[in-house]
């Protein structure tokens, strides 16, 4: 009985462990995301992205590929800056994939500034020891 | 080694059937959504729901539990008929979770009516036998 509760203790910490060091791990990406797109840097952006990743933006189709990702980043973010992506649900399942809900807000390049804000739904898959955005959407709460 | 290749095309032939399984039954369900709201339903569709389940509406903040979501398609199929959902991407996880990518359209009940056309992301998650709808958000293409 003893011995039935400690493996059930164990088990629990290491469920625990995992969800944090990937809470952790996404938490980072998320800040390495916005740094990327705040300083234009779509390339990096893309590059965060499984190789058969798809972004569904609002206000048009849905892109599929490192190629059109990027191109989608290097346009979104002639019109947008400062954004920050705040984890509201992160959902973990074994360890291989994800799912994060969230809420987004950033500051369009207009003069004067408006605010946007906004939620999404990114899976994240892991690929090896890294994570990967596979599926990534958006939109706008106005 | 014949042994090894049996048991190879085993677990293929085993993952294959589980995967076109999940995409059957995630066809079903998402023909019942569509049916359920286009009857204006929404207590139907809200039962497609998880418990803790969160719908992410395009122009509207993040809803979350059964009396939220139910309001929430109360509120939208005022407004919208006629959905069609199309499963762009399956992706399933241990046949436990699973991430849909597709692509809607609907017609406003404005007169003339006008044509919507939009995409989703849907994690689902099996329940016992069932499978629930997690999370749930959508844009427009324009």
């Amino acid at each position: 009985m003893t011995r039935i509760v400690l493996l059930a203790a164990a088990l629990v910490l290491y469920a625990s462990t995992g969800m944090a060091q990937t809470k952790a791990t996404i938490d980072k990406l998320n800040d390495a995301w916005c740094a990327a797109f705040n300083k234009g840097d779509a390339a990096a952006v893309a590059n965060m992205y499984a190789d058969d990743a798809t972004v569904l933006p609002s206000g048009s189709p849905m892109v599929k590929g490192h190629t059109a990702i990027q191109d989608l980043w290097a346009k979104v973010s002639k019109d947008l800056g400062d954004i920050k992506l705040t984890t509201v649900e992160l959902h973990t399942m074994g360890e291989v994939m994800a799912y994060e809900i969230g809420t987004v807000t950033a500051k369009t390049k207009a003069s004067p500034p408006q605010d946007v804000v906004g939620k999404y739904v990114v899976v994240w898959k892991r690929s090896g020891t890294s994570w990967k955005l596979a599926a990534d959407i958006f939109n706008m709460d106005k």
